[in-house]
């Protein structure tokens, strides 16, 4: 079916329920960032395949939104589709919420499905079109229905994630959980995340991509743990093992009835940005919500000490993997044929290489030359370039482990560089530098830190357009908050224990591309007078490509971090290297 | 009268209005940061005479709520009077909201004068009392009603500031204002901050100490701009000229009726932690409120081309009083008698040999080794102390100007310091340094820049507890947002033409206090592709005391940044000292 049929189809299906305009957008029921194949609706319905972006269609009209990563893409893949493409962020482009109420007419109706729009959204909404007397109709599908060959709802065979890697019992967490409703005068936590359910339960599954989950729900009260999910998904182990933490087990789409159940004299606790519209609609009229992010999600974010314990092990092998990878790929470009996207299945091998390796953690990004420039690039067979002993290649890639998940980018440097590109560079590994060796008062928050690692690039006016560094989960979502390192303001305090990456970078057009990054974990420095100082500690273990230093744009501070950190890199890695790659690494480690 | 009389009066009075509790807090009716003497109702009944602290009155109990700066000075100026203190930010001490909540009893009756309330706070306390159906009493000034000798409300003349001042007419200024308005599908805006008023209408005054500004409200609609202001402040001048501008002109108390009259159709924009609550309870019911900062805050903070020529002017001749000051000081020390004091009337006659000078813009605080220690020392005749030739002398200072407002601060060396000193002076250097050279992409707001004023402060586990830099009106107050910089969250991007202070400092208790402070101007860099980059300009001229530099601790950035500020400094300042002191500065400013 072409997408101008599909989209005649819809419109048939919306005059029969009496719906004006339908939005169509990329989320699952969990407001998760990547989804199952299952949820690809607004890929299905305008054929256009980017990981962001909203479908809105009128009885008139239809418009994709979509940000300046797919500008290209978006117009290529809506070509003679008839759906407009509104790019999003340019001036006087209006928001898809915006278009909506500009466009619709007193009394009209406005749909979509409630359980792939966040409560937030949906209450902005109604908001927004009480002046025109608009009705919300969210009780449909319309996809769904005219979805003749949709995927199944993933149903990966979910695992229990031994203590010895998370380092705490479901009960501790669950008691954790009730102290903060208690202390909030809250009954009842209705969770819909889906790595927050991972973490609580100690459960780990496959039903997204690169995203260890398990898709579910869950509701915690007082007394009860209730866990919305498959059966098929549970194997009899994982049954045991929830029994006997008193973990009830429903099905997956009955949390639907059940919130219906709840009575008015309950508190409920939830997070509206992420627990779906159909779920707070079927709330009792006047029951009391608190909006808050789920008690566990903080928890989540600060590592335990036998996490952390694992973690540093999972960054070892993964430094060990890229170390490998690094002086296979030195050594052997110009000689070998390699391109792009065989020299990420190398890399990935040398991951597979490692103990306790699941997959990566998300699609790995080896970008060459002018590739790189584009931060979210991924090679094709129409894209994929043959790497040649000159210019730089980065590579951003990053693997699951039990143990832990990884996040790693090292640019290499093939062979002869520009001056400037060398430059750029340094200045990168300068602001990776600064930041990772900056001590702070307890109480800063990510914004407070970010200019470090920006400082030497906006001195020759050079920015990056995204934040320097996000959250990491343990054996779960690669991009994890609520912390993180960014201009624009996070209001989290960076808590002991909380693991984040710290990644510069420079990106021109065309030409080239260079990103740096680590894993670090925050941990206490000294406690004075003036309170509790932090500071970071490094995870990650690989060497920064000496050959791309200018070492006079480094200052003596600087110069001394990174002696000692290859230094380092040296004393973990090289234990694991042939006698080659050993003898290698002295020299891609020396003090400079 | 004693405190406790005063006390059992009011508790009479309550008792008579039927008001059980009864709140004092220390603002005028216009939210200033400094209040005259009229307003001084907290200090009368409580007797505790420190800028902040509001006291709370029920039947059976009496507290003042104070912060940190306050504890010891409001334990001895409570002592016999019944009043409780709370310690504000201590932990377990409850705000004096939650105290109110706490121990009022259903149905019983809040009270306060609403003209020295924000909205903002009445508004709150509405809410959180509404469960206990708590009545509010705003319109009794009960200590008006007691205090019998209270002085006249202040009155100063009014005087015009003229266009070559202040570079924009009332009639352009009213102009962008219903802009604005219009925008923002208003229709009046009702102000009450008299540094916005004073702006607006190119006004200047006296009622404020340090702030001259005059008492007063306005009102803008679309098509009139109306001035409430006690007539004997306006000399006919004043009046001519706000006749010729159209300003209507009503009596300062008028407001409250005019306010009644606003009929039910109209959109209002104001600002509801400015506005007191009185204002905001006489509005019709029904009436739309657009809470928003008034359209002026933000224009009157990104100062124009003509107030900062003479901002530059200003604070060149401050810096040349400043420099007068210092080589007085250095030379003198040790010889004559100098204290805290003398040297405060000294560098106030430096002052006053400027052309343009008017007054102090805050309370010069001078101390001298520990008693610097002390953030916000103010010198009297028991604390005076005697400057020897040994250890630093801390002086925050500033002038007003018809050309503009100062804020400097310089901690001069004395004679011989311990090592200690001079590296916690040299790092305060190093801070101020490294926030003045900073390029920074537009955009950032000042909680993103605060590090690099405390980063070398923290390296070495010391914080000062107060923000980096606030921003600075003109010819107004001393303190004027939006803006600043600062760890804490200010979510104002720091826009071209706003002047802010830059003042790192470090506060050993019982030992000595550093601070060093420069204004900087906001002013473009290059624009590349990657954005319009911004820096700043120092307007500030006077020499940062070169013996307490300890060289080895600067880098070869900051050294040369000195080295040019200095040469700066000389060349500006020089040509307005005698040979003497010219020869010194020659020294006080040369390379190092």
């Amino acid at each position: 079916m072409k997408i101008t049929e599909r989209l005649e189809k819809l419109r048939e299906l919306m005059r029969e329920r009496g719906i004006d305009f339908y939005i169509i957008p990329s989320d699952d029921y969990h407001q998760s960032e990547y989804v199952g194949e299952y949820f690809k609706c607004r890929e299905w319905i305008s054929g256009f395949t980017g990981s962001a972006g909203v479908v809105v269609v009128s009885l008139k009209e239809a418009g994709l939104w979509t940000d300046g990563r797919y500008f290209i893409q978006a117009e290529k893949q809506l070509e003679g589709s008839g759906i407009k493409l509104f790019k999003m962020g340019e001036e006087g482009v209006p928001t898809f919420i915006q278009y909506i109420s500009n466009n619709i007419q007193e009394k009209e109706v406005l749909g979509f499905d409630g359980k792939v729009v966040s409560t937030k959204i949906a209450l902005d909404f109604k908001d927004i079109l009480k002046e025109k007397n608009i009705e919300l109709k969210t009780e449909y599908d319309l996809i769904g229905e005219l979805w003749n060959d949709r995927p199944q709802l993933a149903n990966s065979e979910a695992f229990i994630l031994d203590e010895k890697f998370t380092g705490e019992s479901i009960e501790s967490k669950l008691n954790r959980i009730r102290e903060v409703l208690e202390k909030e005068n809250c009954d009842i936590n209705i969770i819909s995340s889906l790595d927050d359910i991972a973490w609580i339960f100690n459960l780990r599954g496959n039903d997204v991509k690169n995203n260890p989950v398990n898709l579910a729900y869950a509701i915690i009260t007082v007394d009860r743990a209730v866990l919305y999910i498959q059966e098929k998904k549970l194997n009899s182990e994982v049954e045991k093992y929830l029994y006997k933490n008193n973990i009830e087990i429903r099905d997956y789409f009955e949390i639907y009835e059940d919130i219906e159940k709840i009575s008015n004299s309950n508190i409920i606790m939830l997070d509206l940005n992420k627990v779906n519209y159909s779920i707070y609609r079927n709330l009792n009229k006047g029951i009391k919500v608190i909006n808050k992010p789920n008690p566990s999600t903080i928890m989540k974010a600060c590592k335990n000490k036998i996490e952390l314990e694992n973690l540093r092990n999972a960054h070892l092998k993964d430094g060990v993997a890229v170390t490998k990878f690094m002086y296979w790929l030195k050594t052997n470009v110009g000689k070998e044929n390699i391109t792009e996207l065989s020299a990420t299945e190398k890399l990935e091998n040398f991951r597979k290489e490692q103990d306790l390796y699941i997959e990566p953690s998300f699609d790995t990004i080896a970008a060459y030359e002018a590739n790189a420039a584009m931060m979210h690039y991924k090679a094709d067979e129409k894209t994929n370039k043959k790497l040649e002993a000159k210019n730089m290649f980065l590579v951003d890639s990053g693997g699951q482990y039990f143990d832990g998940t990884t996040d790693i980018t090292r640019t290499f440097v093939l062979g002869e560089c520009s001056d400037e590109i060398k430059k750029h560079f340094t200045l990168v590994l300068k602001g990776m530098i600064n930041l990772s060796k900056v001590k702070f008062l307890y109480g800063v928050t990510g914004t407070n830190l970010d200019i470090l690692a920006r400082q030497a690039l906006w001195n020759i006016g050079i920015d990056y357009k995204c934040g320097t560094g996000h959250g990491v989960g343990f054996l779960l979502n690669v991009h994890e908050g609520p912390h993180g390192i960014r201009v624009q303001y996070n209001p989290q305090v960076l808590e002991e224990g909380m693991t984040v990456t710290n990644e510069p970078g420079v990106y021109i057009e065309g030409s080239h591309g260079i990103r740096l990054e680590n894993e670090l974990i925050v941990i206490k420095d000294e406690k004075t007078n003036f309170g509790q100082f932090m500071r970071f500690e490094t995870m990650t273990y690989a060497p920064l490509d000496l050959d791309g230093v200018k070492k006079e744009l480094l200052s003596k501070e600087e110069i001394e971090f990174l002696n000692n950190y290859h230094k380092n890199v040296y004393e973990k890695v090289s234990p694991y290297l042939t006698q080659e790659e050993k003898q290698w690494l002295k020299e891609y480690t020396k003090e400079i």
